[in-house]
């Protein structure tokens, strides 16, 4: 079997080698217009596990469905669990702005309106996005 | 080249198609062990680009360095460039601990006192974690 993965690997590598330096500056390009966001948002207490799993359904029909939604990282203070943040990462504004017109977020936002008490929407630049590939197993 | 492609492509299946769901399932139990915090910043205005700088050179030696450390993603507020935001995923406590002992860790925090006027360090708790896969171009 080792034989076989050398062989494999080797014809692969011949193959991508160069398109993967263009891939890297085509990412570093797109980058650019990324627009990164933090939501804060404080749920009612009554409401917590509801309100997970809708931001769950969320989170993945927006993932798996829209190519402009890069990342919805969703999590709740261990000490609050009231207070959640949200790391949303869109390929460009215009993404974002296809994402609020879709039939999931529509249907997160209006079935969790009740269970929200505040929200707050915080525009951020990056300074430093370091992350080890295939965090998530099977790269999701 | 196709051809080629394809042939790599058909090996490397036959060799790790079992593999991969194994990798999965390990995937999601080390995720059971993970340290997942944000830290909420306040730096001195007059050292905006210094502490920058700084955090920047500390996150790709971590990265690089150490296996346990698998995500510091440091963001500014664009509306309020002194409030700055890290999202940090530890492989496990342990990980965390051995961090906090490494040699561009300690250069960060000991460079960097003067000009942190606050830090909040918050312990949360993942609801959903969706991203597209190799985000990062080469995967980082």
């Amino acid at each position: 079997m080792k034989a076989k993965i050398f062989l494999a690997l080797g014809l692969l590598v011949s193959c991508f080698a160069t398109d993967l330096y263009a891939q890297t500056e085509t990412a570093i390009e797109q980058q650019k217009n990324w627009m990164v966001r933090l939501a804060k948002i404080e749920i009612d207490t009554l409401y917590l596990k509801q309100y997970r799993a809708a931001i769950q359904e969320q989170a993945k029909a927006a993932l798996e469905l829209e190519p402009g939604v890069l990342t919805l990282y969703a999590m709740y203070d261990k000490t609050h669990p009231e207070r959640v943040t949200v790391l949303e990462i869109y390929a460009s504004k215009e993404a974002y702005q296809l994402h609020i017109k879709k039939a999931h977020f529509l249907k997160y936002k209006t079935g969790t309106l009740h269970m929200v008490k505040s929200l707050e929407l915080v525009d951020v630049e990056p300074i430093a996005f370091r992350t080890k590939p295939n965090l998530w197993g099977t790269g999701e």
